[in-house]
């Protein structure tokens, strides 16, 4: 393979230090080997020249929060949803997430794993180079195993980096007794993903699981490997986000109500703080503070939280618009978030950074400025995505 | 030109009564000759077929209100506003309006042609089928000629009907009297674009136009043939609707501020009421209260206000989403406001409807519902767009 050479880039954002003008990015066996002034560039040599005309260049964005293995369709739930149907009278008609777990249920690995494929060449396609993918519409234990093969088969099979989490704790399933599904998690359910997934994550909130469920939960999944992630603060404030910080986590998701006191813990313990302004877009909910996070010290992630209930984002653009106009993140964070926020919130240090030594995921976009991304709402701006130093499309 | 048999459509919206599951349309010699469902469907005979697979169909959509033939560039201008810089501070800097006026006054016909032309391929590429396109960035005779010459031509060379707005009355030009600009735009700038403006409207808020000023402007234009449309009740409540609705204006846009007593003088009139939910997510301000209005009895049309200040946006989906998930408005409501809405509010009665005798403008969704397009942001679902049967792309 030969090496990349990108030039007449003429904004470009490493998350290294400031923004450089009239850049160029020299790839080398996947890796970025040199970037800086076009000024003070090595020769192209026999690498191959890619001219992006003044185009501004970005990393290529780390998506840190999916659920994009499910079944089924719930468009028409979400009509109902928007001209003010109930979430109650929605669900006792058969809607809501026990809606995706039974069509997902009913899905074959080969099913489903074509379903994810699409999505994740539409988020590849959109600017993505690496994501995490959380099971949690199984809620058993053979569902749950298919969905998390299906993860991580999705992203061999397309050349796309994916961290998978166990999100068996995602809710108690239709018809079961609670005290017995939690049973089922920790005794027979977390031993089966062992391997399987990277990280395992609780949705702790009113109606889901209590903190004192999930730091029973986390531990188990802790002793076979799998290190925590918590849906902490979404729709009420119920604590999550002060485990996470006591579990050291390696991410509290969500935190739309999140405290001072939350931030600093989380700061204070390292915790990644992914937000998802998405579904609070999509719920009309207020957003995270995000300005308030970052003040504190936490590492913001933004993510798309791509779920078929709440926030069926593929695209990270949109996610960036929303937290620059809704959220108040600078449109310099806003970008930061989804790209070196997103590795480090994946425990990916070489990603989301554009320097010697970092993996070569760029994204050229069809603008001078990547200010153009929440100031353009709508329109495609991503001109090309560069993976590992290869401007391929996925398989 | 031979027929088009459109087959296998999932789902149609007619917006000519209820939507038809499993349905076929046919268009001949650019028009919609027969439509419902498949069951009841003519033989294809000669005519090409296109078998949408299972997928949603819904007229095109119509862009009732863009400004998008300017030059220059305010994305850093966009970083500093949402980073809570203040409006003042950035006028002062040169920022605003101002500087787009300076931008598009130094450019040729052939260059604003080709910016204006960019946009508009875009917009036709996610689903626009027919477009309003107002001046306003010239504030002098000769640029604003300029500018509605290039919004004629550009739909004329791609292929887009193009309705064309004279904004003279958009702001006072720098460096100019209030009284002397006035004059300039009843006794020369008026005179002057007719028959290159069907229509002319007037901003009228506080620090642009008032009331007084804009029925003069308007009963000039209309000795001049062109009728009115209103930009009103945006930031403050000034009285543009009432006046929109006293003159039989065609439309009046905006109205984030309107209240019950403009919403009823408009239904009352006949004036369409244009929403421009894109300008008021950007601006972090209120949505216009569609129900509301809708209730009222209004014809809602929503647009993207395609602007460089406020809303540059130039996709219809992102609007879409808009409209029902901030602004309340239905599923089914939202969809038809984007085409047969914004067709009634540019008097293109022949559009934004698929039944015998309309204009074959279709756009198929790659979904099977359109209920998908706000249920899924960012996502872009435009599979084909289909002009006067026409499967091309704009040239």
């Amino acid at each position: 393979m030969t090496g990349l050479f990108v030039t007449g880039i003429g904004h470009l954002t490493t998350n290294d230090g400031d923004s450089v003008r009239d850049a160029v990015v020299v790839v080398d066996d996947g890796r970025v080997s040199w970037a800086g002034p076009a000024s003070d560039a090595p020769e192209a040599g026999d690498r191959t020249v890619l001219d992006c005309g003044g185009r501004a260049v970005i990393p290529g964005f780390v998506d840190a929060h999916t659920h994009l293995v499910f079944a089924g369709d719930r468009s028409d739930e979400f009509r109902r949803k928007m001209a003010g149907e109930d979430y109650r009278s929605i669900a006792a008609s058969g809607g809501g997430i026990r809606s995706t777990v039974r069509a997902t249920r009913q899905e074959s690995e080969d099913e489903l794993f074509e379903l994810a494929a699409e999505r994740l060449r539409r988020m590849a396609a959109a600017g993505t180079t690496a994501v995490e993918i959380k099971s949690g519409y199984g809620l058993d234990t053979g569902t749950e195993t298919r969905l998390l093969r299906v993860a991580r088969r999705v992203g061999e099979e397309l050349g796309i980096p994916v961290r998978t989490t166990f999100l068996g704790a995602h809710a108690v399933p239709e018809g079961m007794d609670r005290d017995a599904y939690l049973d089922l998690l920790v005794g027979e359910m977390i031993p089966a993903v062992a391997g399987l997934a990277d990280y395992c994550d609780v949705f702790v909130e009113d109606g889901a699981f209590t903190v004192d469920e999930a730091r029973e939960i986390l531990a188990t999944a802790a002793t076979h490997g799998m290190r925590a992630r918590v849906h902490a603060e979404q729709l009420t404030r119920s604590g999550g986000a002060l485990l996470a910080a006591e579990l050291g986590a390696v991410s509290a998701d969500h935190l739309d109500r999140a405290t001072p006191e939350d931030a600093a813990a989380l700061a204070a313990a390292g915790v990644a703080a992914v937000l998802c302004p998405g579904a609070s877009y999509m719920l009309r909910s207020p957003q995270a503070p995000g300005p308030m996070l970052w003040e504190a010290g936490c590492v913001v992630a933004i993510a798309t939280d791509c779920n078929p209930g709440t926030s069926y984002f593929e695209s990270m653009a949109p996610i960036i618009s929303l937290a620059v106009v809704q959220m108040g993140l600078t449109v310099e964070q806003a970008i930061w978030a989804a790209t070196r926020g997103g590795a480090l919130a994946l425990e990916m240090p070489d990603r989301g950074i554009i320097r010697p030594g970092a993996t070569g995921d760029l994204v050229v976009l069809d603008a001078p400025d990547p200010a153009h991304l929440p100031y353009r709402p709508g329109t495609d701006l991503v001109w090309l995505t560069i993976r590992s130093g290869d401007t391929a499309e996925p398989a």
